[in-house]
């Protein structure tokens, strides 16, 4: 009996290393959009869990099940989410439509915000059935894309570090794999991907970021395997960064933090700890720029007598005296002197 | 009177700035290649330091020269540096030139050698008249294409922290200036830059990442910039992961770390151990690849009984008992069991 397509193995082989680091029993659920890589991911785990398959070869003992989002952007979303359920169903999956409002205006791009609306149902949905995880059909191709959009907006070490493999209940078992394999292996199992129209649209930033690296990938082949690698080390970097800054913020009651506990620690990490201040007070995350950190820094360490920082949401960092502090919270309006 | 045209300005802002970092009286030279960056550089410096401009404009005391630096790989480098000689001293600077000889094999590419070359004759010619520091010509563009390699081989945070704007005698004022300024700034100045033909040879990766820049810019406007910026955070946070990891290798004695000394630490943390402590016992650092810190890294977080980790140069790492540690040295060959 020959085996199976390599890129058929190549996806199961993957979902299986994430089942894996479950304890069973195991309740795992498939994030689809009809995609090819979600396809091609709800497949694997109907192989990985199909109970009809010897118990020592198949994943223990295990409930898989999809969630198919329609996010309501497109005229045929419904019937598109209605068909790749279906389409869940055959490979043997519990299957189930969330609609997901997109709010029409917000805080970030319209992107970010119907990540964020999917994000938000997909866990409903967990708590719902009460599964352990939700696998989500992220490339590497992605990955790359994720780090491209990051350099190009000039980003820190933390938005170059892409998606992470597991991040709170999400697990994302194909980073490893390009985009090829997961077409590849809906073509060898005769599953029919829907193509979103929108990966077409030169007005979404991504999609000019996926054009672009198809050219560099011509030019300087291994960029995409590279910068997944990239977002891999810069992942560890942010994380040990991220976790000295917390312990620092332990440390700070409330939204001041006295100079003392920061100026002779390194930049990278004062500027985390500022942004930490920051959000604690009720600055939007999304809204602060390198320029804001920077002015406040220099409250702290380069203080020479300049006034209060304005931040986005109506808020304002203050320098105080005796002992130094840094306080960042909303204020009354400057009175007139 | 009109003012300086604008490029002129930029640059001779850009030098301002660094020389008054230094105190006085100042000794500086600017390394010149006779490309548009270090001539645009020269004649910066030279304004800055020119005795007949009224002392309270100019630089203070100071003394300004530069070194032309022939690498003698084309056929006619020698001519080439002796004219870019004496440009600069019709500049009115004191002018050098210092041939290198550029290993034609060993550790790193020839692009990697040539600059280790170079970087060891300035600081040859440095000592040599007791300057402060050596100025270097790179602008933001470099910046963005040594950011776009480091990309391209799915380097870690540091090689994609670029160029610093100072590493021990060394500047870099123009590194917030783009190529165009320093080519209009020559023109300006009526000086006729030198094109090194190695900047149009497609065998040079830099010639290739070039290029794609200069698409991708096109494409996604912006980017060059951003690629800078994010280079001067990605700086920020290796410099703060190196000294803690530095903190970390002062407590452990020659070449031996005890595992419960780092077990706790992130992985960014760890790595940085590893790294540190095999370069400290002979491995060549460019020759480390992230699967030797990860091997070494398991023997001491991840260990399941297994063998001593190959590293280049000829050392190894091993685990010893009784407590845990990690050895790296020189090895003598495995006993045959």
């Amino acid at each position: 009996m020959p085996g199976p397509h390599p890129a058929v193995a190549a996806t199961r082989r993957a979902v299986r290393r994430v089942l894996e680091e479950i304890p069973s029993p195991r309740h795992v659920l498939a994030a689809v959009s009809g995609g090819a890589d979600s396809l091609a991911l709800a497949a694997a785990l109907a192989f990985e869990c199909d109970p009809r398959r010897p118990a020592v070869v198949r994943a223990g003992d295990v409930r898989a099940g999809a969630v198919v989002v329609d996010h309501g952007l497109q005229e045929d979303s419904a019937a598109v989410a209605a068909s790749a359920a279906a389409t869940c169903r055959d490979l043997g999956l519990d299957a189930e439509v969330v609609r997901v409002e997109v709010a029409p205006a917000g805080e970030g791009g319209p992107e970010a915000r119907a990540r964020e609306a999917r994000h938000a149902a997909l866990e409903d949905a967990r708590l719902r059935v009460g599964a352990d995880v939700i696998l989500l059909g992220h490339t590497r191709d992605d990955q790359a894309e994720q780090v491209l959009l990051g350099l190009v907006r000039g980003s820190g070490t933390r938005s170059l570090a892409g998606m992470p493999p597991r991040r709170g209940h999400l697990r994302r078992p194909f980073l490893d794999l390009d985009r090829a394999t997961t077409r590849a292996a809906c073509e060898a199992a005769g599953l029919l991907p829907w193509d979103d129209p929108h990966n077409d649209d030169p007005r979404y930033l991504r999609v000019r970021a996926r054009a672009l690296l198809a050219r560099v990938e011509d030019d300087l082949p291994g960029t995409s395997a590279a910068l997944a690698r990239s977002a891999d080390l810069l992942r560890d970097d942010a994380d040990a960064l991220d976790a000295l800054a917390d312990d620092l913020l332990a440390h700070v009651g409330g939204t001041s933090c006295p100079v003392g506990l920061v100026a002779d620690r390194p930049a990278a990490l004062r500027r985390r700890v500022w942004r930490g201040l920051a959000v604690a007070a009720g600055v939007p995350a999304g809204d602060l720029r390198a320029g804001h950190l920077a002015a406040i820094d220099a409250l702290a360490v380069d203080w020479h007598g300049q006034g209060p920082v304005d931040l986005p949401g109506g808020t304002r960092a203050v320098r105080l005296a005796s002992p130094p502090r840094i306080r960042i919270g909303y204020s009354p309006p400057p009175r007139v002197r």
